[in-house]
């Protein structure tokens, strides 16, 4: 049984790796909600997602597991510390937070040089 | 005196807000040494700065005294608790750190639909 039990595992975590599901599970995100609900995160985040203030992170087109992830841990204070991020996500459900990382996650990332649409490395 | 206190600490914080030095100060950041001491981070967070993993973040583009200050709070342990995450930034040094963090704030964040260098929204 040993022997086999290491693939298995391999392959569950592959499989859920790349479900591109939410990381609370099957539920599925409704971006216009999350939209609403990101509302109060634009002030810092930008509300295209592209952070103007140094120290605080761009969200648009960011990994939308890695952001329900982050949010989760910043609600539950433990895993990440931080005053401001800990206050914001204190109040958000887990479909807020679905939502909210699926809204920020479908943004168009900024290109180079600070201009959203201008091609080219 | 108190009246007076509250708009100098303002200024004194926008000031070093909007200096666009490095969060650990006035060092310059060396991109050459930041692409090397980099590459342990690529396995996960892609060579290009796009992750490829779900649960990962991108790097590319992403505010360059945001990335300082995670991976402080990464190697400090407390602030932020990641098993990989702390193991990986425990052996860096505050120039490491410094040096990585603008490496990956240079690079040229991807466009929507996943596709580098096609433009459009």
């Amino acid at each position: 049984m040993k022997i086999n039990e290491q693939p298995v595992l391999t392959w569950i975590v592959l499989l859920l790796a790349s479900s591109g599901t939410s990381a609370a599970g099957s539920q599925t995100a409704d971006i216009g909600q999350g939209q609403k609900r990101a509302a109060v995160c634009f002030a810092c985040h930008g509300e295209d997602g592209i952070s103007q203030i140094p120290g605080t992170p761009s969200l648009a087109g960011q990994d939308r597991n890695y952001l329900e992830t982050a949010l989760y841990a910043y609600r539950g204070g433990q895993k990440r510390q931080d005053p401001t991020m800990n206050a914001m996500a204190q109040p958000l459900s887990d479909s807020d937070i679905i939502n909210i990382a699926a809204y920020f996650s479908e943004m168009v990332p900024m290109y180079a040089g600070g201009q959203r649409g201008a091609c080219g490395d």
